[in-house]
């Protein structure tokens, strides 16, 4: 992947600290390029609307809790349609691909580009990619209509089918210029976005007239800036079954445990939420939040406890937690069983170990990895409102011109994110925040931070209180916004 | 009820147009109040959260669109726990009371309720308020501990009973004052809340130590200011079952019709949103948006357009919808036939009148009223989460002396909001906004706007557009944000 | 419809009283038809399965509660395989027709003879029928095939669509004769397979090597002979969702009362069941079980002591109770109001209007009527599994010989049935058999017989007990049987 | 555990080779005990009831698939409510027990024992005992009223806990007679029923006046004689669940399998109802047919064809089958890592790793386990009344004075059926049924039987045609009857 240092940002400044951090747009590197009227103008659907248009100065602000002379802070480019647009109907040859794990919604996702470019641009030509980045190059496309996409939002997974990797940005531009595509829609994580700035800027270096418009994928919700990822709220609510039925276990068994794991491989927001919606979690262990098994303050010593004030107790472990613990071990065990990476069947073993072994109380574990039924599914209403929204963002910044963006929501309005500020760092549940105090508060679980990492944690802030002022808030937009705070 | 407008609102401002909103306070009227350390500092949940309590400056902003030079507008004051209460855990007297229809999540803001005060401020005496307002002077009242409302999220409609209307202000201050009453919190819609604003005023007269706090309840999200009411993202999610049955029953008939009542007598959000959600609606028809069934651009057109190309269709329509249409008949019928009120019924005998006579179009039509399945059902994961720091909110705001708040959501952060700005006039679908225009192109209805109304809307808005500047703003966060735009 | 007289059974008989009602034959009237060896000889999946044709001789009793020395009684045919079929693949033309009301499992059903067709018997020319039996002569039909019906079966409704009524057998048969289909498989209730018994005679009067074989479809389970119809169970288990929703809204409201209205025009089976499932109801109310409304042991009375008590109830109506209520009202009422025949609003109405006039007790009633909502969605996996042996039953049926038959249940084995059993009387509750006592029992509602009621209801049995024998044994098989007595 | 073989069985012949397996009664062993007539004659919800008692003739014969002249064979005892009781309300002390595995409808069970013991029976006493078996020496008991049983059927699990094993029969029966208690319910699977016949031999050695009476418990259905155990109907329900999200995953993904893993130590009928129900399933591997991995005919072959096929397929493996692989590997591998002897865990590395390294074929495999998901929720309809009717069925028999049985349904009636039939063999698969050739057929997967096998399978039945003929009813009954066939 080639360095991003060289990604100019374009900014805006304006008084009492107001700064755009805008996205490019295909005449920053293409001079002279014919526009024409929006043919929403002429949509029967859209003539009623007043101001239907986006004003150009449109722009929304990444900080909004504010005090009475604050700065004003960054603020990025409202999404929408635009007066003019960059292509005609015939012109755009787009195509679609999904990329990494599955998440629910992505084939509305999917359904909505496709409606979005024939109901409201009458472009009909979009291809979709097969499976995934690798598909530009080893694979035959599906050709994509209205008609094809009518009912896929109704079904999980992704009809386009999706891989993980495989990405060489030199054969995927050449695909994209042999097969004469210039709208490229992009829907993965972290790693797809990273992907897709690299193809942004080799297509800008050739010079070409093709939009790379990213949508954020993320089922763990740990991308950075947008308020939350599209999929996130019906993994939480179907995450609630796997709890249910591990409280139900506990409940009916001496001495019973209950284990899930749920997806979050280096940030906890589902397991954040699932437990705190739930209020049926007794701990519930991310990866932002080191913990230790043995000794005063571990969570042995927490279980042991909990079992003898209520007889029974649920765990909540996201994917990601207790790495270090995991490397330790694997650091003593020179087979490198993959088995052990499972920290879902690790923790249950140490626990039946420390119980059986080292103490005389008799437990019941049992262990419920969910994960697949929770991807699977199609997204709920709220998420298949927001896919929507999300689609129709893109296909309207596209056709505007504008390229290198990714579509997302900021403080509960749509905006054109350049894509450096998507994946320069990673979305985390901030453990000195007060979500997960709220989290603690609910499960009486122990912090499993000691004095030392306590004074620690709060003096590195301290001195990073300048850059903090802004991580903060992406923190606090994270989960504050559709996840209300 | 009492004028409003001896209502003064707190107003700060401060530079490049900034404005607070701001909400009473006991110290307002009552001089010389002893206050006390937060004993949040001391649980060990929040020990370890930076910045744990929030600034007495934090506030928010209600417009967030914004340009380079445009001037700050109206702020509201950001929730949270306070470094300062002005109650004991001793001194708390508190009680909740649930007015009004029925709504997805009020047993978990009864709930969080009762676990706030206990868990974080060590206050355990709450009384449950039995059967709306008038259960203050009519009806024994319920104790309730943490123990007791343990449970109470995973079922639906209010433990403690709800009624409408009936609230005698006086009786109930007296009440309250009877029981020596210190924290009132009023979980209602529209009418609750103003009937709050009354309350308070009657208490802030007679200068009692009592708190009033208002946690906005409406199915149909019709308050202003905030985002979204609580139990509305269950509500639009439920929805989607009967409008699956009425598609399956319009497509297995020959010229089946499917209609489908769904909620919301003043504002068709819950019909909106349920459409867009759905994807299977033809046409959705809502309060705000009038329409007419005969001639050129009516309804009656419209379907049998809609049977000629497809076979079938599926109508939402919402409670409140063609409200002029069912008094204009009225007013022909003497006898007054009350169940001609419901415009489901109504919609579809005319339907089926219209053609079985006037036309030779033989068709069937199955009618679909969900309201009550849709209402009685637990909150989803989400909406838990939102109730969970909805009421949270509530109670710092309480503990920390501030009174005549409501709760509420703007713009993804929780803030205190004057009763008389959620209570001043209703939220409702623009229909010269966008989202409703994205509905217009997803059904492909007509807007059954005659040219003339439509360049009447448009001349009213400019006309108010200084006003409007702002309302346009309260509408857009509404559809905006937690249901993203 | 033609005099049903002439239909003349074939029976053969046994010792200890054993008589085997069978069904027609091909060769019943058509004499020397070439037989084939059944191709599931060959079929990789049949080929290791012991005895997988089933003996000529095997038959189910239809009763089965036997005493030491009881006479054996009425058997049924075994479905399943013969080792002798008379169609050949190539020959095979068959047609699918759905009619009457939406039933969960008709698509499985449809699926399911396709699958059998081509996947056992190679036969792969197979139509749908458009809108149930006029779609015979006044529509075109759809090629089915078993890629087109692969995923039906997890959606709700008629891919074939589906109408009432509408059947001239003359025209009928010409059009089966004209498309020169030999295989009709006819899927509907009491009155459809009335048709299909006049189809078969009229077939069989032409001497036509045409089978005709029903597949009994009745959310209501009122047909008589077989244990359950399929979609029963899925309307039961659906079913809850109202009765938790009126349970709620009750509950939440002061003196609260829900009423659901259930499918059942003629039997109660859904709302006895679903009420025997909820353990919710305070009372349900069916066709079979006449009630009163006013004066001692009326249903006022019993209303006004369920509130008193408890402060809340749940009646569950059946479309078809109170039908003598409803045309007493009606006959009084010269104007006809067709919308006072739905019972549950009818019953909902006059329950207000006797609480607000008559007594002081100020009520807070709820109506809820999920009709469609139960009908239209997909079966569920019990069903899915009884549409398919349904299926394939009839299929092998159909392929051994066999006509004039309905596919159906007995004591737990699937068996051929006559038209005329089926259609002769309909399935309904008896109300002074054991299974309604545990409904009385769980409901404490009153019996609303009176003393001379209950005397004639016990002397007419007796009267009848030669005759009731019999048919006391097919109401046992009903209640009894899938779903367990 | 005690031998059985002592176990005398009641036996009454009758004409016809009709043979009636009867259950022993307290009169066998205590000679002159006082009756009471039944108090039932004098509930209102059953006086309206035309013999509402049983007769004592009526049973219930175990084959019902017959020939005109067919001996008639085993018969069951009719379960219901008698003339004469052994109890009086007042002398009644009853514990109800569940042990073993979870499984929907426990809480029902237990539940309607103790509503129908009062309800019908005026009997109030009633324990519940404290997880498992266990329970009755070493822990406190809970009393049980219906108010405190009153919501329990709409939570998953069982509220009087569960355990395995741990049962002492001496130990036991002392805690029975110390504690009064004369009518013992046990719930629980196989080994369970086992014990509850040792429990019952050492009470009539004792000549104590205390009922035994067993409900079957297990969610595989793997119990002999009876249709069907209660709880498998939501158990299969809830699969699908499961075996979708492995299909959307297995679509999603380039040559993507995944692999589900249902429970079925003994017995495959939940992974084959599961896979017939749903029918996305391209494999079902079940205990009681053997499989193979590599060469001709393995499964690797066939995934390898499937994948080349369709790109993607589905396996359901239930938790008990390929036993012979697993032990067979474990042979070679000393270490004994436990982990290996999950079936599906094993499968599904054996699977990628043969397509890792001796295929050149990169696979996307996603492992599910939803074993405990299933087990912990509620029941659904379907089973909530078969409870009802199995809990009200042991609470007759007991009161009629019959000991030593198990409440069961046959063919679809109520039955009270000796232990030792229930305990003497294991319900299983019988894979040379046509109920298995179906699945064969609906998945197209290969026998996994060698021709040699195949032979040795047929000689075998033959040879054993004179019992088979009873057993293969067995079969018959179970996947036939509420599970039809």
């Amino acid at each position: 992947m080639a360095n991003q240092s060289n990604f100019q940002m374009k900014v805006t400044e304006g008084n009492l600290g107001y700064v755009l951090q805008d996205v490019p747009h295909l005449t920053d590197y293409i001079p002279n390029l014919p526009t024409y009227p929006n043919p929403l103008r002429f949509n029967p659907a859209y003539s009623v609307v007043k101001q239907y248009f986006v004003d150009m100065d449109d722009s929304v602000p990444q900080k909004i809790v504010v005090h009475k002379d604050s700065p004003r802070g960054v603020h990025f480019r409202r999404a929408g349609p635009r007066q003019k647009v960059y292509f005609t109907p015939e012109e755009v040859n787009a195509c679609i691909v999904t990329c990494g794990g599955l998440c629910p919604g992505l084939n509305t996702v999917i359904r909505e580009i496709v409606h979005s470019l024939d109901y409201m641009y009458g472009a009909t030509k979009v291809l979709g990619i097969d499976g995934g980045y690798r598909g530009f190059y080893s694979k035959n496309t599906k050709p994509l209509s209205p008609k094809i996409v009518n009912d896929i939002h109704k079904r999980g997974g992704t009809i386009l089918g999706t891989s993980r990797g495989g990405h060489d940005t030199m054969k995927i531009v050449d695909s994209i210029q042999d097969r004469g595509i210039n709208q490229v829609y992009i829907i993965g994580g972290d790693g797809t976005q990273k992907g897709a700035a690299v193809i942004y800027e080799e297509i800008r270096k050739r010079g070409l007239k093709v939009i790379v418009a990213g949508i954020p994928k993320t089922i763990d919700n740990d991308i950075s800036v947008i308020d939350q990822s599209f999929g996130f709220d019906t993994a939480v609510e179907e995450a609630q079954r796997a709890i249910n039925a591990a409280h139900v276990e506990a409940e009916s068994a001496e001495n019973g445990i209950g284990v899930v794991k749920l997806m979050g491989r280096y940030s906890g927001f589902i397991a954040m939420y699932a437990t705190l919606a739930s209020r049926d979690v007794d701990c519930c262990l991310i990866p932002e939040s080191p913990f230790y098994l043995e000794g005063q303050g571990g969570l042995f010593e927490y279980i042991a406890k909990r079992l003898k004030e209520n007889g029974h107790m649920v765990i909540v472990v996201a994917e990601g937690a207790g790495e270090d613990l995991l490397s330790a071990k694997n650091e003593q065990d020179a087979s490198g069983n993959k088995l052990l990476q499972d920290i879902g069947l690790w923790l249950s073993r140490r626990i039946k170990e420390h119980f059986s072994k080292q103490q005389k109380l008799p437990i019941t574990l049992k262990y419920i990895d969910p994960t697949y039924m929770i991807r699977a599914i199609p997204s709920n209403a709220s998420d298949n409102v927001y896919c929507t929204l999300l689609a129709q963002s893109a296909v309207h910044g596209a056709m505007s011109g504008f390229t290198g963006f990714t579509s997302g929501l900021v403080n509960g309005r749509h905006t054109y994110i350049p894509f450096n500020r998507i994946t320069e760092q990673q979305n985390k549940v901030v453990i000195t925040d007060r979500m997960w105090a709220r989290l603690l508060s609910s499960t009486n679980q122990p912090s499993f931070l000691g004095r030392k990492q306590l004074d620690e944690a709060k003096k590195e802030q301290e001195s990073q209180s300048q850059l903090m002022d802004d991580a903060t808030n992406i923190a606090d937009a994270k989960t504050g916004n559709r996840i209300k705070k």
